[in-house]
């Protein structure tokens, strides 16, 4: 289903009556109108928050293009559970419920240098993994990944969805030096120039260059479109494993908005590449849905604004001359 | 006194054996480590996080630059009372203690473009004012205000401060048109040649300038200081009515934070000169110490991160090879 456009124009008629001077919320104003829209419904609630987090490994490290050793995605996966990962304290924070989702840990991806990074079975379990994550009637749903060597993948998937070169997207990601980042840069090339035209299919370039978690995250969105549940994605690698639906139809991801917009480089040139709002700049670039949960008290307060506040008249406050 | 370093550095060293990625959490370490500062404090706390908002009303309405009459500002004071406005939700979501304190409601300041809008008795107790509303022990202080007409004192407070033209602090205020501000400026200019040389004294620019609200905002910044709070600063008016501090003293607002860039014009002028970090920027410009109760949220999961995270050791997590 779309947008519910008779829900977004009660809560616009409702905020120009509040007790404030028109538009003077800004981008709350934006995010509860949006939330009612995907909600379908004029006073959105936030009663059931979900934040997902998806976890893979990839064949792509034996490129070299990460400092950490793909044992640490277990490791993080094993630290979320325990609760002493930032997106534990994030989400609790902000009253969120958390899980965290393994995609075969043990079994990283082919190395997309080489060959497909999944096969088509592969690539349709994972994306089923993410469509199953999803509950009906969550009122708000925020996604994130773990993976060592990852941002590989998101710079490989943002340059073969909106051109490269590679440099332009590729990145520090958990903090290599410029060296590391120019390999990075080349490594992501080499796949481009292998898979060739068969990039043309968005489709195709999550299969042939994302992760089992970034497909998960593609999986978990289109649940979310067809269960009408607002969406936060995350930085960098969450948007790039989304933005596959944004070539495949052009308001593919109007029921998302972007928690924050990572310190990583190549998020930058993606959100504005996706024209989706973003509603936080923290210089942040941790992932594991770190910056969608901390985006959540942001439209939590929109919306407690929305609901809570006195109109003109309730107030007995003069309105413009 | 000034910032405790040793628990400055005590963050940094957590920070650091902490679950991710060094830096990876931006801003919100950035923001642990000066509350630690301010604190005196090696793990900072917010128990209690106060939001004080004064209400003032200005003669130089009389010069027709608010498109509100001045009657507004003890309409919403009762509002606030009330809990209708925007800064009760918003407080309330994030935790935050709210009070509203009027300051002579019924006496408006003089018009600053005939003679200074305070005498020198009517602005030390005005500071007086701001300064007994701070309450000692107080883990983080936002600031806020209301007055009809003190956008045009913020952009007179500013242009005296840092240079003009006005026309680069004049902005819309809460909803005036092109015309409107081009008159609001020249409103401005007036009373900058008006005052002329005595504008050189930082107070001085605050008792002819600034309202009995923005008098107590700074009278608050310092009792602040005095007694070791944070202070998350509003938008520009509550920026402007600080700003007289940093020209004293350059650390003298080394112990605040401003919540959120304001939409108003001036605001992200005064923000760079300020030398200070800015949270959030979601083009909003009301006032009301919205920006910085919306800010608390911030600092509530920075701290959660660094008081919850387990560190590397802890989680068994493999750190950089």
């Amino acid at each position: 289903p779309g947008a519910d456009v008779a829900a977004a124009a009660a809560v616009m008629q409702r905020q120009a009556i509040l007790t404030k001077p028109p538009g003077s919320l800004g981008v709350l104003e934006e995010a509860v109108s949006w939330l009612a829209a995907w909600q379908r419904r004029d006073m959105p609630r936030l009663d059931q928050v979900d934040v997902v987090v998806f976890a893979g490994n990839h064949g792509v490290t034996a490129q070299g293009i990460s400092p950490y050793p793909s044992s640490v995605t277990e490791q993080m996966v094993a630290n979320f559970e325990a609760g002493g990962a930032a997106i534990n304290q994030i989400a609790k924070a902000n009253g969120a419920a958390f899980s965290v989702v393994p995609l075969m840990l043990d079994r990283p991806t082919a190395d997309f240098t080489v060959e497909p990074a999944m096969t088509p079975l592969e690539f349709r379990r994972a994306l089923a993994v993410g469509y199953d994550a999803v509950v009906p009637g969550t009122d708000l749903l925020c996604l994130g990944e773990m993976g060592i060597g990852n941002t590989t993948a998101a710079a490989a998937i943002s340059a073969a969805l909106f051109g490269g070169p590679a440099a332009r997207w590729a990145g520090r990601g958990t903090g290599l030096d410029a060296d590391g980042v120019s390999h990075k840069a080349a490594v992501v090339d080499r796949a481009l120039a292998l898979h060739g035209e068969a990039l043309n299919d968005p489709w195709e370039v999550a299969r042939r260059l994302g992760g089992r978690e970034t497909a998960a995250i593609l999986g978990a969105v289109l649940a979310a479109r067809r269960h009408s549940i607002p969406v936060l994605l995350d930085g960098f690698v969450c948007s790039a494993a989304a933005a596959p639906l944004s070539k495949l139809l052009p308001d593919g991801l109007d029921h998302c908005m972007i928690g924050h917009v990572s310190a990583e480089a190549g998020h930058r040139h993606l959100v504005q590449e996706l024209h989706r709002p973003a509603l936080l700049n923290l210089d942040m670039r941790l992932g594991e849905g770190s910056g969608a949960a901390l985006a959540v008290s942001i439209v939590r307060a929109a919306v407690a604004c929305h609901t809570g506040m006195a109109t003109f008249t309730q107030a007995g406050v003069t309105n413009r001359d």
